[in-house]
């Protein structure tokens, strides 16, 4: 096979850039949106994936009225933009406490505690109708209090329904981005809810006050149709999805709603040369046969991203460049400018303060 | 032993931040700067590692009055902050030629070529006097024409010559990063060194013209006396060191000039969560006792970075958790901030758009 020609030939862009394709994009919150009321589960998506007011409308358009966000700027970002029911879903860091009794004066404001120290603190130092959220580690091993340590789980919902308003319990399925497969993703989804519906059953028994768990990442909520106890479920990347997503079998290419458009700079023997480096996809990586990969090349064109006929990746990376072996007859030049669907999208994302719709016009995100 | 306290407590930080030692990286320009006088090699810094109109007037007052940069944007930041003489160290970009020509206008700009396809376009295409750097792989191979091509060497410096003004060759020994010691690194540069001498001497009897070699990477400029026929040298990551540096035997851990300071958000047996993931250090990894990591914990205080007593990393990264798993004695909690010497410090200010001084002060960096 040959490459005949620029592989994103519509875009008239000067230098690396993120391309959202809205129709997939739109289509991606509509699917997640209509799993979630046909399974009456709350949705309440992670947004530190577009970090867009502009793709946040489109949530907006498909009925969503809560959100998730990973910082305190980010909650008063989307705050100012009219969203005003926001859980900051990362152990709260004491050090915002006054940004976040601000921001908790103008919008129904939730945050997460998974220790008795920060509990109490938190009881002394917060003014605002605060919504507690106590953190589990449903054993992804990264934050939050294990299932098993029902009497830590009490005492902070004690101190969190006396001092402050208890909201529930949080967790984040993060092992599930370390399986291979659907079938793993299940598996391992079917062992933490089980695990999780044991723990509420327990709770609920000590706690009388009404509270819920919220739950869910993008590839079991993708992948899943019983999310077991959980009232409401958190996924994130969906919106965009990505290479890892598309490699563990979470999503299909056509749902893939963002691809980097990157200008060759060289072309070799062998080798073709990208700029588009750390700086611009991330330094992250999964392997595919056995080879490291940062990006794999597609089309962009006007109706959306496309693959090649044969399998090319950028695999090698370093700061501005990127460099794409392969002996696949081309007709590419210094000049052209080639897709990429990146590894994981919510860090490609990240390194940009706006992103491009497949018609060439602006969609904000905050930086 | 024990952690007896907050490990930057002089600092009133919300969230993740890039500190930046002034006296230690003042220390390092000087060095560099005096090394080049002493070997009587003209200094070209790669400003792309800082970014900062701040930092960069440390250099000038260090006689410094040409830079590197790895983008048309950041010669036109640098442009506008007095800088004249420019050098932007990446094959050019020919979808960015308008900018370019309109920054030559304005002061005397280097772009980079290594093919024919590209050195043509540019002959139709460029209105100021800029001049042109032949880029060479010197073995690295990433970019640059063969050094055993003296054909193609020849052709595209006359065309240059011809049309444009032909500065010089110029290489980057990227492949410096791949090593592990400070033994490998001056070998690997003596070789490379007297490779580029070979092709300097056939070249200079083929070009009657005047040109010059630029070359050089931080770690051979760091570490070596002697730059064979290079004119220019160019190294970037030295302003700050990391301690990819100093764990290659680059630098000392003293003349490391750049550390973030991360809140603590969790505190758990054998494990301590910071408020600091990818978004803030990058994903770059060394192994270190077979062991991957992507920071090391050290100690802020007013006159500097120190060495806790026991080695201890962040050894997982998502995107906003820093994990450090270990059995240290100590007394932090919630609210703390700890010192991180991050793996790559190009990479992680790159994630900044201001820095913080050692005195609680801003630095500026272009975005």
């Amino acid at each position: 096979m040959k490459i005949e020609e620029n592989l994103v030939s519509h875009l008239k862009l000067e230098k690396p850039a993120v391309i959202v394709d809205e129709q997939v994009c739109r289509a991606n919150i509509r699917a997640m949106s209509n799993k979630a009321k046909s399974l009456k589960i709350e949705l309440r998506p992670h947004f530190k994936t577009h970090r867009s007011r502009t793709i946040g409308n489109w949530f907006r358009e498909e009925g969503i009225d809560k959100i998730t966000v990973s910082s305190v700027d980010m909650a008063a970002w989307f705050a100012n933009d009219g969203w005003n029911d926001i859980t900051i879903a990362i152990p709260v860091n004491l050090r915002e406490i006054d940004k976040i009794n601000l921001l908790a004066n103008k919008v129904k404001l939730g945050i997460t505690v998974d220790n008795l120290y920060t509990m109490e603190y938190l009881s002394g130092s917060l003014s605002g109708n605060i919504n507690i959220w106590i953190k589990l580690d449903d054993g992804s091993g990264r934050v939050g209090i294990p299932l098993d340590d029902i009497r830590l789980a009490v005492e902070l919902a004690e101190i969190a329904g006396n001092n402050l308003n208890f909201a529930g319990f949080i967790t984040h399925n993060g092992s599930s981005y370390k399986c291979t497969n659907s079938t793993e993703i299940k598996t391992l989804h079917n062992e933490r809810t089980k695990k999780l519906c044991d723990f509420m059953r327990i709770i609920k028994d000590e706690l009388p006050c009404k509270f819920i768990l919220s739950a869910g990442d993008t590839p079991s909520c993708s992948l899943v149709n019983d999310f077991g106890c959980a009232d409401e479920i958190r996924p994130g990347n969906f919106v965009f999805y990505d290479l890892m997503q598309y490699h563990m079998g979470v999503c299909s290419f056509n749902s893939i709603a963002l691809a980097m458009a990157l200008p060759v700079i060289g072309v070799y023997p062998g080798k073709i040369v990208v700029y588009g480096g750390a700086v611009h996809l991330s330094k992250e990586s999964i392997e595919v046969n056995g080879n490291k990969v940062y990006g794999k090349v597609c089309r962009i064109e006007k109706n959306g991203f496309s693959e090649i006929e044969k399998e090319i990746f950028i695999s090698s990376l370093s700061q501005e460049h990127g460099i794409i072996y392969t002996n696949i007859e081309h007709n590419l030049k210094p000049g052209d400018l080639i897709g990429v669907i990146p590894v994981h999208s919510c860090l490609t994302a990240d390194m940009f303060d706006n992103y491009t719709s497949l018609n060439g016009s602006r969609i904000d995100a905050c930086k």
